[in-house]
């Protein structure tokens, strides 16, 4: 018998699915649109039938648990609390409602998490102890790592460094505060940066012939490879903000390397280049040269997937 | 036979021994001056038989091993390095040298790691496993234990939040960049602000009165409690900033509390309050309400003895 972990990957859009063996390979794949069902309880039964199908006629595996990546996900209590970016509302007991009809494991945690455990179990970050993945999408999440344990904090939901303030009294945050680090440093921050530098340079560029609302951070970065100034300056100011955020994590636990997912690290060397420059000349004196400044080891299309099944390979690591 | 330890704290000034039982009782103390051996090997030398003095006569003690809070020093190896407020230049392999004159356990870490394993072992974060300690004093240093471990991170150097910059641009630091944490809150920090203050304020006050080179935190919170309004304003905004500090640490950690230790601490509630007040109006939502801000449990003139003490009684736990 091959075991087999399901990983799952729910998001505002989409729920995605893989079943992952130990060495992180994704067996087979499905997916359905989280949006069609807005009651919790329809999701988990078709969550069960769609791993179930999975693992139909695969007779020589056997399924021995689920993992579970999810916005504002709580480890400890595997539930999802509050979400504004899904329909269910308040706190939803997602690891209870599963193990009701399938009595296997079920752990939860959020993307960035999930993201990290990935790396760990599976990518850049086999032989490290100590690391910071931070995801650049649609905000900033990050999953910590200190002394080989993912840090899930007191009350579950540890590793917010996408709401560490980095400009007092700065833009707006979902979160309902001013400047956090994810109104800058994140595909959506480098879009509200190009927007600001529109308005204060003269350059020409073909970024002022896209409507705001269809403005990306590939698109962004695709003018920057053309040294479109405007794109340009933006992805250096985001580099630097983020580099800002960077330092001011490094002196909490001095991790051996950051690593960056999601679509704004796909900038890659536009990214890259100038963050590390950033740190060279601005990190704390005791920390300088002590930090790599990687890209992922893991896909990106099966990143989600792989992270969250990494969650069940690692409770069983050692047993 | 009962087992001791030797806590050992060396500042800058003077360097001070106790013996400690298991339960954080300081059985026998002294101290010297650090200034008088500026040749490392003399240092050694003079520890060590400090701690015999305070054993000799002791038949029925066991030294189970030394227990060491420094400057700068490494956890990982042993050492000092490079402390601007020692003699000894470079780096110093401190352990080694005393274990070669005495074949024991010794454990050596920065004085604020010391004061968070003291505050774990014997003082208020007995039952805690995710808490920071804030050493306010001369600097501000601080001791981060997650999952019950103290974070030393991938150099040994990790929990330098007294470095993390709140104000870009801002005052000069020790560590030659600008605007880190400790220029504002630390017993130095709210001086600096007084200073600034006095400049900016007409109010009359006996702060005028004195040179600035003898201003204390000690003087400015007796002036706070009698209500002089430089003094206050001072004590608030020290605490503001130092809020500002914590809510950005508790996104990274999301700890059950955080500890105030040392000279600024002592202030007591006209610190305590309005840190407390930032918190509940600025912190990040799913971490309100979650966080307590604590006094140290720990006696203020035993405790860097005590806490180096903890640091080798922790090791021994479960064995």
């Amino acid at each position: 018998m091959k075991k087999v972990v399901a990983g799952v990957d729910i998001g505002g859009t989409n729920t995605r699915f893989g079943l992952v063996d130990e060495k992180g390979k994704v067996l087979s794949e499905n997916s359905f649109n989280t949006t069609d069902y807005p009651k919790i309880e329809d999701f988990v039964g078709a969550l069960v039938v769609t791993i179930k199908k999975l693992m139909s006629g695969k007779k020589d595996y056997k399924l021995i648990g689920i993992g579970i990546g999810a916005p504002d996900a709580n480890y400890h209590r595997g539930t999802i609390e509050h979400a504004p970016n899904l329909a269910w509302k308040g706190i939803v007991p997602l690891a209870d409602l599963i193990k009701k009809k399938i009595n296997i494991p079920v752990v939860v945690t959020n993307d960035a998490n999930a993201a990290a455990m990935g790396e760990m179990i599976f990518g850049g970050a086999k032989k490290m102890k100590d690391f910071i993945v931070l995801t650049l999408g649609t905000g900033l999440g990050s999953g910590i790592v200190i002394n080989g344990e993912m840090v899930y904090g007191h009350t579950g939901f540890a590793g917010e460094l996408g709401h560490m303030i980095v400009v007092p009294g700065g833009r707006e945050c979902g979160c309902g505060r001013k400047g956090c680090l994810e109104t800058y440093a994140s595909a959506t921050g480098l879009v509200r940066t190009v927007q600001y530098l529109l308005s204060e340079m003269r350059d020409e560029s073909p970024l002022r012939d896209i409507p705001p609302s269809k403005l990306t951070s590939k698109k962004i970065a695709e003018a920057a490879a053309k040294k479109d100034p405007i794109a340009v300056r933006a992805m250096n100011e985001t580099a630097e903000i983020l580099g800002f955020g960077i330092i001011n994590s490094i002196v909490f636990s001095s991790p051996e390397a950051i690593f960056l997912f999601g679509g704004l690290a796909q900038a890659g060397e536009m990214l890259f280049a100038p963050v590390r420059k950033y740190l060279e000349k601005n990190n704390y004196v005791l920390m300088k040269g002590t930090v790599k400044i990687l890209p992922s080891g893991i896909s990106e299309s099966k990143g989600a997937v792989m992270g969250s099944a990494a969650l069940i390979w690692n409770e069983l690591k050692g047993k």
